[in-house]
This record gives structure tokens, sequence and C-alpha cells, in this order.
């Protein structure tokens, strides 16, 4: 079967346990089950109206639903055997993701999100604030009911992981949010690499290493599917990156060349601004600073990058990240199909065409 | 000494904490702290200026710092005799509470605060969203570092605390925002307390609980101090909303009578539609939903109000459930200063006139 097949597959089944743990209509028994009986009255109608609707309203764009794949693929080639138990906990790294992606679009001023109006759009900021932010507690309900029967032990290291990868993310949002609205000439490639650890990052390590923690894998092992899954993140973002230039089509219906237009650091343009001549880094920074909207100029600086081989570098760089890192947790897999599928995730999202 | 006078004194210690937890400017030994060794390199100028400068500005606007206090004092009426082990977690409730009022600021496009310009018309609204949001992560830190060498199922009680009061907490802004909007007219008091409970009553019983896990009182001890924190949560509301309309000064920066030009759901309105007469009923239908501006028509509200006793029924409504709860947890707590002093607490937060 072809990667894309697979994650397709998957997707399916992840949709499956999202729709089981979080009802389209929120009643008063799930309600009690989530956050213990009520004192007094519950207002069950409008609950499902400001969280419920905008989440699913969020959810059924769609979307690859990778991550919990990364998680049940860690946790199978690090020898879990028993994946149907640990599936109610793939809706944690899903939700997070969304959750951020919704409240990101509210930080950027996005107007479509998978080709749709963004949730602001549609529900109003507040309701989406609200909404994004709970998603990020939302799947933590599986954590303190612990249906799946965990030892303190166990949740208190996914708590642990959940906590710092969040910080992570809030680090790297911070960076990329500062990093579009100033002038930076500071930054380095080193650092943009940085922001994506952080922020591209976080969530892919928090799956891969949820499925290490599920299986009891030993501090190293985890630490290096860790750092693998990290890379493809890196890697997925600058080919994010790559492609906003160069692809066919564009991801958050983003426009060719518009991250020229948004003055968006990459590790393209960082790479250019460092082996350019003199006269090329000057006219490239006049263009940056004027957030051009003209094909022409786009066109332009595209040129001038593919000059110094910089979009080729930045697709260098992120087989190599993941290659490197691939090579350090390969020898602590098991051999068998989990393993091959694990190279294969890799490979397919940072080569990914779209 | 007077409870004013003590909490004082306690927000001094708390501010403290605060400082020593998280540093005015970040450095990259503080971030590795936090976040782990960087892979690659950081930008602390940049990290320092979107999340320690929007945190900072709003932290040293002050506040009464009741939840630390509470936490504290619930620690110590059931036994805890370690105070000094404990202090570096009152930044917890104090964090979450702090970055959850921050967020409810854009949600309600708000204004003022503490006398200020709201945080998102200094900094952005996109810098605010993620400082917000951060400080929902951020005291966690203390926790997943585990410097105060906590048992994994300490730690594990005190996450699932947190997750589902977070929760709660979302619940309670859903339903606020929601009423907000729309006509409500199935809504009763019981579903208002409710509200109050999620939405004011979360970190208030976060808080308290939060002191009993820490001297390991057993189940019943840690509900009963919850309950009695939640009852002041729902109290200290249904006060903020007496003084809106016969207070002096008014919280928020908000005018006399703003609750009633807002529309505002409040225990005081739901009671006068339930007791009014029909016409005295339609009248202030027809007010509420005009959205009224000028202070004869707020009189004229506050008037028909009164004339139901609905202000005396409120006030009497959140002092006698303070008193209830107090009963309740009061057999299960130690004699001594705490125990008066938790006692006082209740009295102070609920009768204030500011």
């Amino acid at each position: 079967m072809e990667f894309k097949e697979y994650l397709k597959k998957n997707s399916a089944l992840i949709d499956k346990e999202l729709e089981k743990f979080f009802p389209k209509k929120l009643e008063k028994e799930w309600l009690e089950k989530a956050l213990g009986k009520a004192e007094y009255k519950l207002d069950e109608q409008t609950i499902t109206k400001s969280l419920a609707e905008p989440i699913w309203d969020f959810l059924e764009r769609g979307g690859k639903r990778w991550r919990p794949t990364l998680m049940l693929l860690s946790y199978e080639a690090l020898g879990g055997r028993n994946k149907k138990k640990i599936m109610p906990l793939t809706v944690l790294p899903e939700l997070l993701h969304n959750g951020s992606i919704m409240i990101d679009d509210i930080e950027d001023s996005s107007e479509l999100r998978r080709g749709k109006k963004c949730t602001h759009l549609i529900f109003g900021e507040d309701i989406t604030i609200n909404a994004g932010n709970t998603m990020y507690f939302l799947p933590f309900i599986v954590l303190y009911r612990n249906e799946l029967n965990l030892k303190d032990k166990t949740l208190r290291k996914i708590y642990d992981l959940c906590s710092i990868e969040m910080m992570k993310l809030s680090a790297g949002q911070a960076m990329d949010i500062l990093w579009h609205r100033e002038n930076q000439s500071h930054l380095t490639e080193e650092h943009y690499l940085q922001m994506c650890a952080y922020k591209t990052g976080a969530l892919a390590r928090l799956s891969a290493k949820l499925g290490a923690i599920l299986t009891e894998a030993n501090p190293k092992e985890t630490e290096k599917i860790g750092k693998y899954a990290e890379s493809i993140g890196v890697a997925f973002q600058i080919q994010d990156d790559v492609l906003n230039l160069v692809g066919e089509k564009f991801s958050k219906g983003k426009g060719k060349g518009e991250d020229i237009h948004e003055g968006k650091k990459t590790l393209i343009l960082l790479h250019t601004l460092k082996k350019a001549s003199e006269e090329d880094r000057k006219r490239l920074e006049e263009i940056i600073e004027s957030h051009p909207e003209e094909q022409e100029i786009i066109n332009e600086t595209i040129g001038i990058m593919e000059k110094y081989g910089s979009i080729e570098y930045a697709k260098e760089k992120a087989k190599s990240l993941v290659k490197k890192s691939w090579k350090e947790v390969e020898p602590f897999l098991k051999k068998g199909k989990a393993k091959e599928k694990l190279k294969e995730f890799g490979k397919y999202l940072t080569e990914r065409e779209i």
C-alpha cells in the first residue's frame, strides 16, 4: 500500500475516535462525565452551541491526522502490542493540534482554512478563542478519567510531556509572530530551525513520545524517537516554505509567493541573504521591506533565491535532517511493518508536493 | 490584623514567588531550564519581548492575589506544616487566573483592566493571545521539573485537578459569552449559579484543592474545602453584580449599571424577571433588549429590581452559599489561625464594597 493510502485509512480510524470521544451534541450525561456532577443546572444547549459546534465545524474540515498516526507507529515500532487499548489517546495530539491552528488563524488574521472561511469569521472571535483554548484541555479528560487504567507514573509522564511541548509551541509562536512584525537583522538559519523545532516540532515530538511512553520505552529510546519526529516537523515546515514558492497548490489557501509578501523569514530567505552579492542582498532587503503584491516582483525575488541555490538548499536541508535523525533512532526499533512505515512517514511528509 | 491587611501582606510574598519563578528578562539559562536544551539557536531577546514583557506588564498591575492565599490557608487548615516548601506552587493558580483574564479581555473587547489599557491594546492581539495561552502552561514548569520532589501520585492529582478545572472554566466562559449574545428566555437562577460555579468557581476550587492535595488530605476533606472555595467564587461574582448596580467604585473600569447596558443575565435580573408583575417584566425585557446607555433608564431599571427586593435577595444568596459550605467544611479543619483566616476570607471576599 502506498503511504498516502495508509495515512488515509488511518485517518478514518482517528475520526471515529474523535466522534466517540467528543459528541456533536453535548448532553447532560457526557457533560457530567467530563466535568463532574453539576451543583446547580447545566445549559447543555448553550455549551453545545458555543463549544461543540465550532470545534466540530473545524474538525470536519479534515486534515491528514498524521500526528496520531505517528503516535501509533512509534508505539508499535518500539514494541507496543495493544494498539486497540491506546486508540482513545489518539485524540490527544489531534485535538491539541487543531486547537492550536484555530488560535493561529486568529493571531495571523487568516481568512481561509482548508478552503473554508476561518472559524472566527463564522462563529466570532470570542467563541473561537474560547473553543480553541478548550481544545488545549479537552483531551486530558482521557487522562483524568483514566479509562485506560494507566499507572500514576505513566499519567504523570504524559502530563509532563504535554506541558513542556505546549510551552515550546508557545515559544515558537512567540518568535514567529514577532519576526513577522519587525526588522530582524540578527536572524540566522539556526534561529529559524529553532523556531520550527518549537512551533512545528513540538506536537510531532509529543505524538512520537506519547507512543513511546505508552509502551514503557526507556528514556533513550523515547528521546531518539522524539528527535526523529521533531526533525519531521521541521522538515515539514521547510517543505511548506518551498512549496509556497514553487508548488502547484498552496497550503492555508495561500497564493504563490505569499510568504514573500508577508516578509516571512524562511530558511530560504535567510540562506539567500547570507550568500548573495551585496547588490542582490540590498535588492532583496528592499523587496522584503516593501511587502510586494505584484507577481512580477514576487517572481524576481524567487529568481534571486534560485540564483543562489537557496530553494534547492532548503530541500536538501529538510531531507538531511530527517535522514540523520532516522539513522539515530533506527537501531532502537523492532523490525517489522511499523518500522518500515515510520521510515516512509518521514519521506512522505517532507517530500510531499502538496 | 484586619483581613485586608493580611491579604496585602500575603500578596507581597506571592509577588516575590512570581519574580523568582519567571524572570522579566528571559536568558538562555532560564529558557533551557524551562524548555530543555535548544537543538539549534535560541532568540532570547524575541522571546523576552513577546512573552515576558506582556506577561509582566499584566502581572505588575497588581491584584489581590487571593487565590494563592486561599491555597495556603487550605493547606494549613488541613494540617499542612511546610508552607515554605510549597510556596513555589503559589504561582500556579495565580498565573492560570491572570492568563484567563488576559484572554477574557480580548473575548469581551474590553478596553481597561485595573485602570490601564488592556494588554491587547498595548502589545497587539496576536502577542496577547499567545502570551495568555502561555500562562495556561507556564506554571506547570514547577510540576514537570519537580523541584518540590513530589510523588508521582501527587503530581498526577495536581495535573488532573488543573485539567478538570480548566475545562470548567472553559464551559463557564462558553455560557457567559453566548448568554450575552442572544435572547435567553430559558435561563433560570440555577443556570446562572452554575455558570458562576464554572467560571469564577473553577480557579477558587483549584486553589483550595491544591492546598488540600499538598497536605495529603483525604478525598472527602478535599471535596469539602473545594466546595467552600467554589461558593466563595460564586458569591464573589454575585457581589460583583451587586456592586455594579449600587457600588461606589466598579471593577474592570466599568460604569454604574453597565451590566444592564450589556444585557448581562445576572442573578438579580433573573430574580426580578421571575417575581415581577407582567407589566414590570415586559418593561424590563424591553429595556434589556434596547441596551440602554442613558443614566435615567439605568436608574429606572435598578428601581424595578429594588422594588422586587432582587438586589437584597442576591446579597443574601451570596452570604448563605458561603455560610452553608463553611458549615460543611468546618468540622474537618484543624483549630487555629489558618482556620480563622479561612472563615474571614469568605466573609471578606463576599461582603467587600469594592
